[in-house]
């Protein structure tokens, strides 16, 4: 049974590393010992990993640093839980298909080893990459994604700002464009909330709530608390 | 000789399609009778090309529609002039690309075939599309563009809002990302700006100047007027 615990940021506004969602993250890892980090999003994974092993410290949580190598797949293999972080999606994905490490991690979390993802760690759960903000400084070699979740999510999900005059598309807009091209629903995760996902019973959680675009259906508005069942269902 | 107008938006807050340029814009393409339209980045094409058909008639410019079929080619072939609206640039690379577009497209203009391009059909007017804003809504079969110029674009490009709470990557810190990843130039061109570049001489054209970045050196800024001559040295 999969256990996913996505959160839209990773650092909320003037608060530390995953300081508004740590208690939901304690739950999440009950029982874990040690954490397999996957730091592929950033260019320094060495400088990233060090901040993720700090901060799960005081946790009592070890974590090792996954590589992006051919013993990745021994230590996707033997993990008792990852935690992806956030960054560059492209640069996160390109590195994770070329290494050979995105279908045994699939596997390993559809088979129930917990999952943990921030931001670009939460593009990679849906079917595809298509619905994430990143700037595509790299080529992956699709934008097949893990497939975690049947609906796409859209991390950072931003209401239009009342006053700009930005003529660049808002985030509404960017998710229309998606659906005049793909027929899957887009979850638009709001800064300070989560996702929580246990097997077919999911709810969003945190402050925030989350904006569901479906395909020929007006936005529709959630509140944190509210279930996902109906999306997980497919 | 190439002759390019890649204006950074084709509407400025306030203000009417192309109006901010439209005097740059009569003197780009002056002696054109007939204007080949690409909409492709859009996905009401033959709406989109009646906004451009209703926009150019009062210069004295009749505006035909680019098809994405096999008589396309021929189109480019015998065009005076192109202009590439702006809209999704995944969706507008695409199309070109999977119409057999692209080629003869880059083959006029690089002849000399004055090229005109707003938001995301200046995107590809760059060696890759690595710079874009626009969301991954469709899957291109790369991201090589035309490569009419030897360095990157930015459109709408934005400097951090000073009072955002928003922990989504900055616009700069993105470019900064694909810095890490490649060794190429980008110019970020603030909505309202445009490059006006003829054969190997360029310049900054409009009101809000431009913010370049390049591999291993701090940002530089230059105002309206500045020459791009060394970056199109390449």
């Amino acid at each position: 049974m999969r256990r996913l615990l996505l959160l839209s940021n990773s650092t909320q506004h003037g608060h530390g590393y995953l300081d508004h969602a740590i208690d939901e993250i304690r739950g999440h890892l009950a029982g874990v010992s040690r954490l397999l980090f996957v730091p592929f999003a950033l260019h320094d994974r060495a400088g990233y990993s060090a901040k993720a092993r700090e901060r799960f410290a005081p946790l009592g949580i070890e974590v090792d640093e996954l590589l992006a190598a051919p013993s990745g797949a021994r230590q996707v293999e033997t993990a008792a839980a990852v935690f992806v972080g956030g960054g560059n999606t492209f640069r996160l994905l390109k590195t994770l298909r070329e290494a050979g490490l995105a279908a045994p991690l699939r596997e390993r979390v559809l088979g129930g080893m917990p999952y943990l993802g921030a931001s670009a760690g939460i593009n990679i759960a849906a079917p595809t990459i298509r619905t994430t903000n990143d700037m595509p400084i790299v080529e992956p070699p699709g934008f097949e994604a893990l497939g975690l979740v049947p609906f796409q999510i859209n991390p950072h999900y931003l209401d239009p700002p009342p006053d700009s005059t930005h003529m660049g598309e808002t985030r509404e807009q960017r998710i229309l464009e998606f659906l005049e091209e793909n027929d899957r629903p887009v979850v638009g995760l709001r800064e300070g909330g989560w996702l929580a996902i246990a097997g077919a019973a999911g709810r969003i959680g945190g402050l925030s709530g989350a904006r569901i675009f479906r395909p020929g259906a007006p936005p529709e508005e959630r509140s944190p608390g509210a279930p996902l069942d109906d999306l997980l269902a497919g």
